[in-house]
């Protein structure tokens, strides 16, 4: 079996570079481990960046994002007993995000792809990586498939990134001293808006997937387990870190889902080795204060892409060669926001006093000075491609 | 002997309060252990905040200034083999700062007092506060000076500080793993402007006091003295760490001055005791980097001169007993932006390579992004009062 681009995981990032290589005529076989459905409900990120829906919407898979997805065009950070609102359309006029469940892109991208007649195959066993230097195959479930490129899109914990040889990436990693428990609930938003709530009990956001369903994050102790957390434990803590400012209440309901997610920041230099190119998670990982991961893996297919196309249609690498460098600018922009916006909100143990009226200082410069406001305005919609 | 208000120490805060009190009518004496030649000579900050400059202007104490002082609209920072302008005069129109050295606003003070005839006492030998909770008084060399108020104006080795019982102050503190060695040359700078370099050997600053004189700063280890830097060294590592541009030659000359400066942040909650009111470094500390220390003074001394006329003219004591409140809000936005200037730019030993991108992309965010370079310049020229 032969396609021109071998891509290894069905995440946004695989799916979405297997979509934009149809539409540039390049073929390309999709291996995913897990099954359609489990892909499906996998609850994950769920804000999009303005320049992510101009993307699908462009690649003609945004018709019911624009119809399902809620528009935001500002957030709340509350904090001392008040909120302040950072107002996109004011501080970034024309840009906005949209929350719109990464689920739910999966969804629209697969079936993009199934009506297109994409080969897009689920429940792949061991799949393997073979001739990366110069003449690319993988293998899975005794099958071949020889490809031109191999793109890995097969998330932190895929086989793509080990595939390389020791020694030629570099791995930078920085870990957090406290994970996120994220919930799913059956229930209204309790605020129109994100609110990201700073506490002495520690961080908490509120947000949403529909006007149906709430989702709730808690910053927990690193270790913490689910099995710690049941549901009126959850409510009672956040109650505690979103009910802390006058008239809000929290509106409570049926939890669907909860899990523990680590804080962890990674970045793999270069992004590509030989015919591997890496991309979204497999090369990259941010904490998920600033909504930047599956962001991320777009702007990396959109590059890569490019640089594919080019390759195809020319025969010139050049773009291919220089994919990481183009990647790893904008990567390293959202490490570094990803850090501001979370180190801004959490609260550290290890802080002293100094440290807590720093943190302090520096959320009422964010929410009194137009330009601070301006940083996580323009980071948060996303800077342009 | 008597006064309204005694003020310990003649550096800039305690010398521009007895001056803006003397022009509203109010009297004071002001007590210093040093020689008048000594503070006269004493080499410090050198940055003037536009507000600063409009409040020594405006009290009649800036023709000299005005004249001498070398108005700055931008400055440079320079790292990865390249220099990047902050354009004050876009980002903040109308708004700049003038370098202008400490001693040199010390010795327009002094006259200014002296011609008016102030009662400023020099080599005034161990100064002792009394009586802070309801009736105060100095004593100092043998002699009684009854006030009703006093104000520690005697930096954050003083005296004023310790008079307040234990158990009622708050310290807060920040020690940073390296000091600043600080030099003045005769040489004419090498740049027109201040140049911020962050470099893998550590940061260095190239600064000036006077079209021929040069100031420079380099980032050295805490314990660092300045026998262990000879001339020669320090002419060298200047040049590693500033002539990392292409065309750009440093200038060396005959060294007049030496020595090493700890970074530290450090604030006193409250700023104030019964009737002791505390500004400038007696009430906090602020790592240079910013060039805060001078300006936070001078905004501490306007707050408490406005206070301290209301005191005096109607008798109500609200703005006094209000007098910390109002002054650290500022002190800590002084705070942050100092500990985030550091940050910015010097090399901490304990950073991993995570540490060293993140700083790398803070830099290509501040120097790229119009929002992020006006969160620098406002803040450097200083945030309206």
């Amino acid at each position: 079996m032969r396609t021109q681009v071998g891509i290894i995981g069905a995440g946004p990032a695989g799916l979405l570079l297997s979509h934009l290589l149809h539409l540039r005529g390049i073929a390309s076989v999709v291996l995913e481990k897990r099954s359609r459905d489990y892909v499906e409900r996998r609850v994950r990120a769920g804000v999009l960046e303005q320049g992510t829906v101009d993307t699908l919407v462009e690649a003609g898979v945004g018709a019911r994002l624009l119809r399902e997805g809620l528009p935001h065009h500002g957030i709340e950070l509350r904090y001392g007993g008040a909120g302040h609102r950072i107002a996109f359309e004011k501080l970034v006029p024309g840009r906005s995000i949209t929350v719109y469940g990464q689920q739910e892109v999966v969804k629209d991208l697969i079936a993009a792809r199934l009506e297109a007649g994409g080969d897009v195959r689920f429940e792949v066993e061991d799949v393997a990586l073979h001739g990366l230097e110069a003449e690319p195959y993988l293998t899975f479930g005794g099958e071949r498939l020889d490809c031109d490129v191999i793109a890995g899109c097969d998330g932190f914990h895929g086989v793509s990134r080990p595939a390389v040889p020791d020694g030629v990436l570099r791995f930078f990693e920085r870990d957090y001293p406290f994970a996120w428990l994220g919930v799913l609930a059956e229930v209204a938003p309790s605020s129109e808006e994100l609110i990201y709530s700073q506490t002495e009990r520690g961080f908490a956001l509120h947000s949403m997937r529909s006007p149906t369903v709430s989702r709730f994050y808690l910053q927990v102790p690193p270790d913490a387990t689910t099995g710690e957390w049941p549901d009126e434990r959850i409510w009672d803590e956040l109650r505690a870190r979103l009910e802390t400012v006058p008239g809000f209440t929290l509106t409570t309901g049926r939890i669907i889902e909860k899990g523990v997610t680590p804080m962890r920041g990674f970045v793999t230099e270069p992004m590509q080795y030989g015919r591997l190119y890496l991309a979204g998670d497999a090369a990259h990982i941010v904490p998920p204060t600033g909504a930047k991961g599956l962001n991320l893996a777009v702007a990396d297919v959109r590059v890569l892409t490019e640089a594919l196309d080019r390759f195809f249609s020319t025969g010139s690498a050049d773009l291919l060669d220089g994919y990481s460098e183009a990647c790893l600018k904008r990567v390293w922009r959202a490490q570094h926001f990803s850090w501001w916006m979370t180190t801004l909100l959490h609260t550290f143990d290890s802080d002293d006093d100094y440290g807590r009226r720093l943190q302090r200082s520096h959320l009422d410069y964010v929410t009194s000075s137009e330009a601070a406001a301006t940083t996580l305005a323009e980071n948060y919609v996303g800077l342009p491609w």
